[in-house]
């Protein structure tokens, strides 16, 4: 390549997460890369934007290596205020990751890693966000060489337009995992629970929790391949319009 | 019908919002409504959860009519805890909105008053979300009656699983509208820009703003629709899969 590429990161687990240093390190080999992510944690944020409050931005320098911005806003707030007020020339591709977490199934739509994907592509950049599948025991070294490579297949090959990649990455030692495989997101529901506390002033408040409903699902969705220890990548669109239906809504009685 | 149909309505204005009540003193006449709405503005808030902190919840009753729970949360949160939590019985419908200011084209994707909707549909419940596309001198009249008439067009005809309608309508009076389309969601850009400002402490800050980008789009599109006064209807999924080009990003020489 003649000119170097220009990459830009985010993440929603914030400028400090472990996580988005494994991802640089693999990618700043890639090209230029330039940081710009919360100040902190932003998860399930969904494709949340911040109107309502002013956003700030700090110069952020981990080490001589590591360096960037970090913005009091969403991922999604991250990648728009990089594109339009911070970076001096538009990035080529950017990478969202590694999240500290599955982003896989319905997850994906709660996901403040997938939105910063979401709004990369919508400003015409290629994307993709990457996931690590656990909540305990990270080791990001795999997922971080996943993306790498994957970032010059993306380079190589382009995406459509407003198309993007939702990658999940088991989190087992390398040679445990069984190849990376193209997949569809899986529509599992949870089974939720609000968990219900009275606090020390004797106020009733709630918590969200909950569990993934087990359904049968193909090997093609993103949530069996995790389970079959393989990497799942599943091409994910802005476009939520469900074109096989708009037919049969035309024949309501609706004026 | 034998039994009295139960709705959930939301929005992400918060409980107070006029847009609630005109929806409210329609769909009343439908069946038997309760009220779970945001204590707050949640606009652009995406398809957020919230999952750091405790929700709490407020009895809310504005006159005998017109009462329900407040919720510090998100629309998506509100739904989320009506379904699990606060209603007796599971509702038949969720209506969301009426949203002040349009959530027409790539709006959809950052709209909390789409994602109340979104949720509803996750939960397995027929859904639809309604705005008025102003910021300015709103009448809510006529989207209030569309909402019952489309409330009973729902119920009657079903939805397909995972699918759920956006309804956006111009701020007209009754008289200049002209009709409803079924329209497939708009991906008209924004071009936005950050106002870059200095607070009295001499620290700068960033507001998000911005214009959509005009494009030349068909007549089938929502954007369109709306200018030309009609109503749109775009029925929208949760299912993010780009299905067309799942073939294609297998032949990529992944592993």
């Amino acid at each position: 390549m003649s000119k170097k590429l220009k990459i830009l990161l985010c993440n929603d687990d914030g400028i400090y997460a472990p996580g988005l240093a494994a991802l640089y390190e693999q990618m700043r080999h890639v090209g230029e890369v330039t940081i710009v992510a919360p100040d902190s944690e932003q998860s399930a944020v969904g494709h949340a934007i911040t109107l309502s409050d002013p956003l700030r931005v700090w110069n952020f320098e981990k080490n001589e290596d590591f360096f960037g911005y970090a913005v009091n806003g969403t991922p999604a707030d991250c990648v728009k205020i990089a594109y339009w007020a911070l970076l001096k020339e538009k990035p080529d591709l950017v990478v969202s990751g590694i999240n500290l977490g599955s982003n896989s199934g319905i997850n994906a739509i709660y996901s403040g890693t997938v939105s910063a994907a979401t709004e990369g592509t919508i400003l015409g950049i290629p994307s993709f966000a990457v996931s690590l599948t656990t909540y305990s025991n990270p080791d990001f070294r795999y997922a971080a060489k996943f993306a790498r490579r994957l970032s010059e297949l993306v380079i190589e090959n382009g995406l459509p337009r407003g198309t993007f990649l939702n990658v999940n990455v088991p989190n087992v030692p390398e040679e445990k995992i069984a190849g990376a495989v193209v997949t569809r997101q899986g529509l599992a529901n949870y089974r939720e629970r609000f968990d219900k506390r009275v606090d020390p002033q004797n106020r009733v408040y709630y918590w969200l929790t909950g569990k993934k409903v087990e359904i049968q699902e193909d090997d093609d969705v993103d949530d069996r391949a995790i389970l079959n220890n393989k990497v799942a990548i599943t091409p994910l669109q802005y476009d939520l319009t469900n074109y096989s239906f708009l037919d049969e809504l035309k024949s309501w009685d609706i004026t």
